[in-house]
């Protein structure tokens, strides 16, 4: 469509394309919506915690009022959690609005944003949505090049984007190699460190961002209560960095927009440890499976440390879609990445064990007749 | 704060203040906070309609999952009630994400946008957040002077917001007014009309916005259920324009900014048509108590077809800021509006009778001690 409205790097973005929701995929093939399995955006499949559910319900009584701009008892809590002061702390509607503000508040119109070849979308749609310039360094093996990324950093160069690990490959960097790198960019240039999928490292992956925060007040360090948390749903994500960052992220903040229950969920979340352990010990367990399965069938995948494992499956540029069109036809819904340049593989997200079986049962049912 | 970070137009905005949390004022001044009373934000006060209550109870089994970001159900809802086809309708977190939203996709760095003095501060924070220039137009009886408005367009400018009614100052312009604007509005600029106190609008004042939507592919018409549908808390706005405005909104439209339980209750509010009744008839009565209570008093206060009143409470440009807070001792939470340029007045919700009554008292006990 010729517009003749809005700037032309508006005009540019392609649209976001989401994974489809259970309830369009069972009137797109005429499926039982109860016997889907949907494995396509890095839920946690035990969805919501008991305790988030039960503090939602408390929280319920007073939703006629707007939400709490300052997020004092949330704050309060992510600040006794992770010992950092509550100036300190940032709120969005899920950590998609925190990386979006991070963009907008330190970086305009022409200068350049760096990020990582295959890292996650929003990277690329917040630095579009600026008209910035999108500097994509090589991915190496599926994950970031820290030596290439601090190279590609130009004199315009205000933010650079670290998905650790990240999505869709599941690469994983480790913590010394991140800390050299943070020492070596320039103060000047913000650093972005998207732990969505933090939650799910093994404790020998484990590294401390926080302690960096503390020593970097270039660094911001973005975290989601959508993955491990269990709260996709209800949308709320936060960021730790020193003042100087905070306080301009705050500036561009929507005051409301972290909801009610929201932020009473969150609290819960946050210090239910029970339901941490079981979702990544569940997430051990379906890693193995799948990839197991993936073995079996002779299909290269990516070494995931997330939620989540790219899988190839197929030689031709087709392949993900036609695979992807199989598995929904069965009733499985899967994530293509051709968007990302990986037209050759599926994200597939690790599922409660049942879920997992469906889902290898329709690939392996799929691969024979292919 | 001197900083290194950051474009200097971000650095230059004023945070937002919003309304106090009931909690906060507790807090603040050693109050019970059952017994305190808040008039501040311009939310319903019969609170959350119990058919939402219901449709959210019943959405929330599946908040571990994303939101649907296309919001079928919800869209296909709006699409029947304004009779509009499902892609004119943009949905955003609260309305504030709609104005944000618009500024964003329709205006860029050093382009202008008009707006009246006088009304809401979103408009002034989402153009200072783009770096644009605010060309602000003199208000008459502090409502918006449309014909000056239409004058002051520049070549540059990419957008004009008008509200109506007008917040904070409740002022109203006519149907045909406004369309008469429109029809004079260069082609090339949006204009986004506020409405998000549009349902409190007296049967005789109404007029059909959604038909100048379809006349006027520069027009889009912005609307919430943060007010008189009562669900504030839970983050639901959305906005009606032809596609040409509606995709570029959603292009940059954060695919998850409306929660699950948001989408659900939003449904059942749009057509629980008794709540919004009750709703208005309680609005007409309170306004009637709060002015007879001004006049009684002496106290000039713009007539008002919102869910509010100003009201100016002293000559000298501490009287908002200092009423308010004797207000605040007394456990009755207002509005000033300062900022706006009011200092002399205070914004006031209406609320439930209880809640007129008890800040009648307490204004009288202010203003007699004073």
């Amino acid at each position: 469509m010729t517009t003749s409205f809005g700037p032309s790097y508006v005009r540019a973005i392609a649209p976001y394309v989401a994974g489809k929701p259970i309830s369009e995929v069972a009137r797109e093939f005429g499926l039982d919506e109860t016997r889907i399995v949907k494995l396509a955006s890095n839920e946690n499949p035990l969805g919501m915690p008991d305790s988030a559910k039960t503090a939602m319900a408390q929280a319920a009584s007073e939703l006629g009022r707007y939400p709490d701009a300052n997020a004092f008892e949330l704050k309060a809590a992510l600040s006794a959690h992770y010992d950092v002061p509550a100036d300190w702390i940032t709120l969005g509607n899920g950590s998609n609005d925190i990386l979006e503000l991070a963009a907008h508040a330190f970086v305009e119109k022409d200068q350049s944003v760096v990020y990582s070849q295959y890292s996650f979308a929003v990277y690329a749609l917040a630095t579009q949505g600026l008209g910035a310039r999108a500097i994509v360094v090589p991915a190496v093996k599926y994950g970031h090049d820290l030596d290439a990324m601090l190279a590609a950093i130009a004199d315009d160069t205000r933010l650079v984007f670290v998905a650790n690990p990240n999505n869709p490959t599941g690469t994983f960097i480790d913590g010394p190699t991140i800390e050299a790198f943070l020492s070596k960019v320039p103060r000047h240039v913000a650093v972005v460190l998207d732990e969505a999928y933090t939650e799910y490292l093994s404790a020998d992956k484990r590294y401390d961002s926080i302690a960096w925060v503390r020593r970097y007040p270039n660094l911001l360090v973005s975290r989601t209560f959508s993955k491990a948390f269990g709260l996709a749903g209800l949308r709320v994500g936060f960021a730790i960095a020193q003042p100087e960052l905070t306080d301009l992220m705050n500036r561009l903040r929507q005051p409301f927009n972290v909801n009610t229950l929201a932020q009473a969920a969150a609290i819960a979340a946050l210090n239910d440890k029970p339901f941490l352990q079981k979702s990544a010990e569940l997430n051990v367990q379906g890693y193995r499976r799948l990839t197991e399965a993936f073995d079996k069938l002779g299909l290269e995948y990516v070494p995931s440390d997330g939620n989540f494992v790219l899988v190839r499956v197929g030689d031709d540029d087709s392949a993900g879609n036609r695979v992807n069109l199989e598995l929904l036809k069965q009733g499985v819904i899967v994530r293509p990445v051709g968007s990302y340049g990986l037209p050759q593989w599926l994200r597939v997200t690790i599922g409660l064990p049942e879920e997992n079986e469906a889902f290898i049962a329709a690939l392996e049912k799929t691969l024979a007749t292919a």
